[in-house]
């Protein structure tokens, strides 16, 4: 008998921003898979297993899953975010194409979950409110040359850009070359959101411009958004200014 | 006195995809303002005042809102969605940046959703699993020539590309032009999925190739997600394809 399995999006990181069907997945599930962190988020419930890994072990933690749901369990594969963002639902679909047969088989239920970029923009007020990207950083998987092409191609193209994975202890200086690659292309005035943790007590908030913008004190939990050339700050008395991109533009294409 | 602004993300439509802090902001409110069909998912309140208006009416709504809030009351202005993604929040700030000055202490906060694209995704695998962009393709806030170049852009990039607001009864002919456009870039056998209406009991979803892709069926409760080069299906017996694009690349930028 094939179990089920779930993909499901554990939103930013506070409870509140957890939707109820992805409650209820991880909630019903007798094994539990993801990275450590994540999993440190789940409640210990009696009769539930918790299988801890590292973040770089995406595939085999996904063929451990279809293994336990191939033998009649049901499993929840947990993100951060939204399991479809840089998350788990690929790494499933993948190790699924290259698998036995049986596999195929289970029934599987991707659960969305609130990405990132949302909960920081968010924060911040709608630095995505118009044609945006979002683009891994990370270079383990395409060659460093594609990352920058694209940075390129969506800033001349207009997009607001979100950066995922931005650093880590083994990639430092990605960062850095894509703020330079980038103010290349964009005024040094536009705006750039540091979000890192949002929703977590160690929730750090922070909004420069890319003319100054340093990866200095960024890590794997930060995701950055910098702005089109549309994007501007509302000044507001006695507060954080808000950063918006408008929802239209008259500004040709470039 | 002023009061608070709540602009909120009430997710794809379905009350197991809304997140509690979501759920509690639209609760305290004692005014609701939204598009009609938002407004009618949230149920009858004793005391509530609901204010429905048009999906045109995006700068007014933000402005009626902030009007009342600053005449002290707890308002909250709901998107599907997220209110981040070709939402409220970015008319809130608009409507801010020309407002009096004292719309300007009115306590914001934005409240992420899940986003159309990402409970689409979800729903077929991980379409979005590598670089994405998200484009709207209404040409009522910027020319049609800056949509067109765009999509190019973003297809020569190699990003997955979701289209938001993809046709209307004022703009009939821009998504066929969009497939046409694309179809110079990518080739014919790019998955393409049609979402509509997710997690609603009136939702469809299709899945297609960028050669047979035509915008007939379309309206504006969908959600078009376009593959990129990369982009495959998973055969399953017995069931529907699973469409997901790979988390790493080792094709050259173009």
């Amino acid at each position: 008998m094939t179990g089920k399995l779930y993909v499901v999006g554990l939103g930013p990181g506070n409870a509140s921003q957890l939707t109820p069907e992805a409650e209820e997945a991880v909630r019903n599930a007798s094994d539990v898979f993801g990275y450590g962190p994540y999993i440190d988020r789940i409640p210990e419930r009696a009769g539930q297993q918790k299988h801890a890994s590292d973040n770089r072990q995406e595939i085999q933690r996904a063929e451990e899953a279809l293994r336990a749901a191939t033998d009649g369990k049901t499993v929840a594969v947990v993100s951060g975010g939204d399991p479809g963002v840089f998350g788990m639902a690929a790494a499933v679909c993948e190790a699924l194409e290259k698998s036995p047969g049986q596999w195929r088989q289970v029934d599987i239920a991707i659960i969305p979950g609130v990405s990132a970029m949302m909960a920081v923009a968010a924060r911040v007020g709608a630095p995505l409110g118009h044609d945006f990207c979002a683009i891994s950083l990370s270079d383990n998987l395409k060659p460093w040359s594609t990352v920058e092409r694209r940075l390129e191609l969506a800033a001349t193209a207009g997009f607001v850009i979100a950066l995922y994975n931005p650093i880590s202890r083994a990639r430092p200086w990605q960062l850095d070359h894509a703020f330079e690659k980038l103010r290349g292309v964009l005024p040094g005035t536009t705006p750039v959101v540091f979000g890192r943790a949002v929703g977590r007590p160690d929730e750090r908030i922070a909004i420069t411009q890319l003319a100054q913008a340093q990866g200095g004190n960024t890590d794997m939990a930060t995701c950055v958004i910098i702005g089109s050339a549309e994007t501007r700050l509302v000044e507001r008395p006695g507060t954080t200014p808000l950063v918006y991109t408008p929802r239209g533009t008259s500004r040709p294409a470039a």
